[in-house]
């Protein structure tokens, strides 16, 4: 995404504005406009703190490479609003605010190569740059970066829960990975990998920045729940761009997910209901990587997706696990910050890329 | 390697046997054999620890086959050695045994996917039997544990130091990256290779070793001279060890190095010697890594190295930096542990893999 709009580059806005894309709802779009006071101060140290990173080395090219593409900085903005809900954005929370984005970033490294994935954030993956090996390397290099900062942080048993965290997400690649290209993966697994590889970081980002702040035990498991389900809602609608989303809006290829292997929601909900589906995505499967997908299959997929309602009927998922991250948001105290969660949440639902 | 003595499975001396081939120095094996007692003590719970790692899954799997695989376990035997001069080895010095292992083989891992490695000792590598991406996780897994150990041990500082090497083997790995297949990688560059890859990764274990054991300043610092100058000579010997080991013995094809566009020290002792060889080391690199090189390539690489005097040489810059890590053991008390680093870095320079 880069930046993109009219005014003088503005980093942090433009990270802002990629949560929503220009079609979706212009008042969320100015609700969000609102936070620019707060996010601008909370974010602008904390991209300071990213672009610094990485020296002239292929690793550090790797690395910068990516996290100067920019991506949403959901994650960061989440620590410091949830720290804003205690006693506000200290160091320790800017520090975890890095490191949650650190960590990441070094997943996407690692991904791209797994995946041999070409194109991210609208640019060619630092893969294709740079090599596998800088990827790798920059990716343990981000890693170590992050768990740098969470030490520094200081808050008691944070590290800990950090590195179980990655564990976790780590445990949530390898089912994926157990059932690439399974077409009989049950919506359990599904969901099992998705609350590990994606909801696990939201929910600690959210549970460290709160921390940081000194939240009451009520407060924390508030925020947790919202966490899981902004987290669960967030890689939904992730499955379902991958099927609606078009390239330029997206920054990566439609399909790309399928190609990969994954069995995602959209498609398990409509394996079952349309016989066609499944000789489909066999042959989608068997498209060697490097040719394109015959148009004929993306538009049986797709037609399919539709038709079965399936596409809908994820995106319906997507937007009750907001509802509940919304819910679980009424047990905080009624102030800005727990507004913004609410506007990030609807933004999550309604994001096109 | 395993299990390859003639009693009963002892994985513990089968580690201090893999120190020593079958033909080197008699006298020096007797002398290891000493270490028997402790070091079947302070191993075997190391042991344990390191074997119970890795669930089921892929990931589990690719991480466990390499640790079962064994190996000499000579980074952690240096750390209870080291520990061994101070107060003993304590919870602390074992969880940081542990790790040291756990970050070796979390680069192993890497280093297989990066290079496309197909055998490491004596065995497919990990990532031929559960795929790249089992590989990559398993690395991060392991430096996630490997991390937690640390932490766990509590020493003062010490996992910043741990980070800091970690840094210090990525920077390494990146200037190695870039000289990829450089015949005019000069010596200077090659040795600041060795000390980031190889010889940080010794020197902390080693001293971190000392810092569990309440070591003083003087002795901490011969530790890290003797730690620098024996790492530098185990790196320069699997260097000679890719021209001078065979298979069998070695658990890995000659040659493997080269072919992988690594500029190690005899290649680059034997190049301004032998005009002969620049063009040999070519072709070797222009033969698709799915070929077997060609005998005839094989044998003029070896026979110049051998010809022009570099193997030699190399062996006895290798000599001399055990020499000197022997020197630097003189600042430390007269003990059993001292003269059994002694003997290890002794057997560094016999071993033939």
């Amino acid at each position: 995404m880069s930046v993109a709009t009219d005014h003088a580059p503005e980093p942090v806005m433009s990270h802002l504005d990629a949560l929503l894309a220009d079609r979706t709802l212009p008042d969320l779009r100015a609700r969000l406009s609102e936070l620019d006071g707060w996010a601008r101060q909370d974010l602008a140290s904390i991209e300071a703190e990213l672009t610094r990173l990485g020296d002239s080395s292929l690793v550090g090219k790797s690395a910068r490479h990516l996290l100067a593409r920019g991506g949403k900085r959901l994650r960061p903005l989440c620590v410091t609003l949830a720290a804003r809900l205690g006693d506000g954005v200290t160091d320790a929370a800017r520090e975890v605010a890095v490191a949650v984005e650190l960590v990441h970033n070094a997943t996407l490294l690692h991904d791209d190569v797994i995946d041999l994935g070409e194109v991210r954030r609208g640019a060619p993956a630092a893969r294709l740059l740079y090599g596998n090996a800088a990827s790798i390397f920059a990716g343990d290099f981000l890693l170590v970066e992050a768990i740098r900062r969470v030490q520094r942080a200081a808050v008691p048993g944070e590290l800990e829960r950090m590195l179980a965290v990655i564990d976790t997400m780590i445990e949530a690649e390898a089912l994926q990975l157990l059932h690439k290209g399974d077409l009989a993966t049950d919506v359990a697994t599904y969901l099992h990998v998705v609350e590990g590889k994606t909801a696990a970081l939201f929910r600690w980002a959210l549970g460290a920045g709160a921390r940081t702040a000194g939240l009451g035990e009520r407060a924390q498991a508030a925020i947790d729940r919202y966490g899981r389900h902004l987290g669960v809602a967030f890689q939904l609608i992730d499955d379902v761009l991958d099927f609606a989303g078009d390239a330029a809006t997206l920054g990566k290829e439609p399909l790309a997910d399928l190609r990969e292997g994954k069995l995602t929601y959209p498609l398990l909900l409509g394996l079952p209901r349309d016989p066609d589906l499944g000789p489909a995505i066999r042959a989608a499967l068997e498209t060697p990587v490097d040719q394109p997908l015959p148009r004929e299959l993306s538009r049986t997929v797709l037609g399919s997706l539709d038709r079965t309602g399936a596409l809908a009927e994820a995106r319906a998922a997507a937007a009750a696990h907001v509802a509940s991250a919304i819910d679980a948001l009424a047990a905080l105290p009624q102030m800005a910050a727990r507004a913004a969660l609410g506007t990030i949440a609807e933004a999550t639902v309604a994001r096109e890329r």
